[in-house]
């Protein structure tokens, strides 16, 4: 599982694909079956109290499960979620940046499997913990 | 599994305790282990090409679980959702209102388990299946 | 959605191609979209107790979703599950058959979903419930 | 989460209140929030070809959660799985060991929840995935 678009060319091509979402996400790091991404909170992320929302965690598992998936079979737009299991275990630290670690379990052919662990940063045990399948397109799509 | 709280009693809290998404849904019927609601679709909600989101999809779903869990147990704003795994099954119909069935599958002391379907209003096969557990807090809180 | 294979199709199916499991399980009914099916209770299903074990809870739902599967696609062996997510919510009742309902909510070319209720007969409420996706093999396979 | 049931003490555990399956399982290693078990392979966990079924996969991956849960807590039988999420990925090994390694997410009052990743033994990547939630008894029972 080699590694064809850099952490940079992620993020453009974020950019170019979900505009009215790449603001939201970051990618930090991008390695053999790993990324790191962080959420760019704002209001719109938050709950009373300024925890990040049970959605907001969502999207951001999505996110970076479908960015470690592109990192390795390089810019697909058309790539889809199918599936998702997420556990969510602790409350996000208000005004701490929520970071996910994603790893590629799985690369076959049709479909993608990840594993993501959220965190509020600095700390060591995760607030969530997200599977996702996605089924990508072939290859005369994308 | 007696209902407890009417769709005007539920929506109206909604309003109270989580003013900033209360905008986004609404309670349609309530009946004994069923609820009906929708999401009250707006640009926040919706990727290019005008078709509703997976984290507004999962947030309907989420809703939908917590409303039916509340229906039963009255007001309790502090029940939290634990785990929850979603099937994205179709692409919902662009400019069509997002509706979720929830049923109420277990309402236990610590945890309520609910099963709910979304679809696009009018269509027959659904647009995507979650099942939620949310933790209901001890009767001294909530 | 058509229905495609009988219940006895379906069973004499089961014998042939996992002749070491097939002794477990029965097809009771098939209609569009939906199967019936039960486990053939024995020994090595049970809990001290007399209670049916999680695993064979999970065999019952897993082999439900690929009868409803099979049921809408033709004999194909090779169908493989890629994905449950099971709550299990209450203990089956001791010494009551335990009787599956399959749904098949999706049926794609490469995938189908299904969600399962598992009851001991006789009760209303469902013991468990699961939702499965199978991996459906080219049409040249299987 | 300190570690409070050596290896030895939850091999012995596993014999005393599950006699049924105790021969099937063996905990390898136990370390703060890790252990490591395997499946002791006999004909009933096979499928036609000596590949290890999917029931025999999920019990594995459940016993792991219970096991690593029980490492941190002391041996309370009554603790029951309420969810599981599984991923199943690439066809194990015939005649190759299977392997878990349970990572304990979260040890609550009320619940537990570990991720599992199952092996053949020797393999880089995993033959399937888990999330397990389990209920754990109040302290007065178990």
């Amino acid at each position: 599982m080699a590694v064809v678009m850099s952490a940079e060319q992620l993020n453009t091509f974020l950019v170019e694909v979900f505009e009215q979402v790449a603001d939201d996400f970051h990618v930090d790091e991008v390695s053999e079956g790993r990324v790191v991404m962080r959420l760019l909170t704002s209001d719109k992320h938050l709950r009373p109290g300024g925890t990040i929302s049970g959605p907001a965690m969502f999207g951001l598992a999505d996110v970076a499960a479908y960015v470690v998936t592109l990192a390795h079979i390089g810019p697909k737009a058309l790539a889809v979620t199918t599936n998702c299991s997420i556990d969510f275990m602790r409350k996000p630290e208000a005004g701490v940046p929520l970071i996910a670690e994603a790893r590629l379990l799985k690369l076959g052919k049709q479909l993608s499997v990840s594993d993501v662990m959220l965190f509020s940063e600095g700390m060591n045990m995760p607030v969530a913990r997200a599977s996702l399948t996605y089924a990508i397109p072939p290859k005369s799509m994308g």
